[in-house]
């Protein structure tokens, strides 16, 4: 994905084949919300009149460069995961035994495709702290960039909450499931974070 | 952009260089989720189980693909539009000739800059508007494609209403000022729709 060109990726996005789907597309939009935050600390720090944020913006940068990297893995992992879970579907089911094993399998794969989604979902939770966290000392020209990042990785953590759901119900295991789902209640939360950092842009864009 | 590396786009985005921005962000979050319109269409198009949805999800498809196209350029027009308020500011104000020019210069290039996130605006809803309709016969078992979709078009709706509103706080026409904010009543109507879709597959997905 990485050396692919932007308009070949979103063409395999968009042809009928399930990978790169959704899964890579939340990575994306997290990636996206890291690149703008490594851009509104690249565009302050080192300018006299943010001086007193340096510290939390070099803080910052570090982080948002290291969370879009981490996208970017998660989105080839979504598509690894993913391919565990077909294979394991057509696994034999010819005796007993081979159903048992399959079962197995399925569930063991669909463990591995919503640990994918749920750590994006962590991941764009990250990203939306740090929109918060630079947005006192941003440089003013760049704001609005803050509510965009914060609103890309708010994408992303509602499309990786989905994606998390969607393989949890075909899960049988009930404990697994309850343990997964309570996972997602940390990132959950930052998307009113999320919403709160866009209001926040907008007032001060209005003053 | 097009023809860019994936990891060179996020690399120019998160660089110290206002473009890409958060405008192109934007775009790219519109043409992610057209993209993914666009899987979910070329998955049920063909199947007899969806067939009653066909020519709903063939329309919907060319549709999503035009959007995509669009999103891109969509992109590209917001550094032209960015360069032009920046190269408009470089005017000289030497004299009070001058300075009238370079002030109508700046104005006038202003409400260019407004008016590519006002499309972006405008666009990101037209795909909000196709996860709805997509929806009642989407093959199941992307249907969580479908909300990521909507999410992923609601945070193009998000920035480029943030967008439009920084261009608009510099512009001094009052009439040109309402008249473009008015425009932005119809995108900022379709969040909501977004949501409800997101709202409704996370129903579909429990079930």
């Amino acid at each position: 994905m990485q050396t692919q060109p932007v308009g070949g990726w979103l063409d395999d996005l968009a042809s009928g084949s399930s990978t790169p789907g959704g899964g890579a597309a939340a990575a994306m939009n997290a990636a996206v919300g890291a690149a703008l935050i490594s851009m509104v600390c690249n565009l302050t720090i080192g300018r006299p009149k943010y001086a007193a944020y340096e510290a939390e913006l070099t803080a910052a940068l570090k982080n948002a460069e290291e969370l879009r990297g981490k996208a970017l893995e998660l989105a080839a992992d979504d598509a690894v995961a993913f391919a565990a879970v077909i294979a394991a579907y057509q696994l034999p089911k010819g005796t007993d035994a081979d159903k048992r094993a399959r079962t197995a399998a399925i569930q063991t794969a669909l463990v591995g495709a919503a640990e994918v989604p749920l750590r994006t979902a962590e991941l764009a939770a990250e990203v939306v702290r740090l929109s918060r966290a630079v947005l006192p000392g941003a440089n003013v020209n760049v704001v609005s960039d803050v509510a965009v990042a914060a609103s890309s990785a708010r994408a992303a953590l509602d499309a990786a909450v989905v994606n998390v759901e969607v393989n949890l119900a075909a899960l049988t295991d009930e404990e697994q499931r309850a343990a997964l789902r309570g996972r997602l209640a940390a990132p959950l939360a930052a998307a009113a974070e999320a919403d709160a950092v866009v209001a926040e842009v907008r007032e001060r864009i209005a003053k």
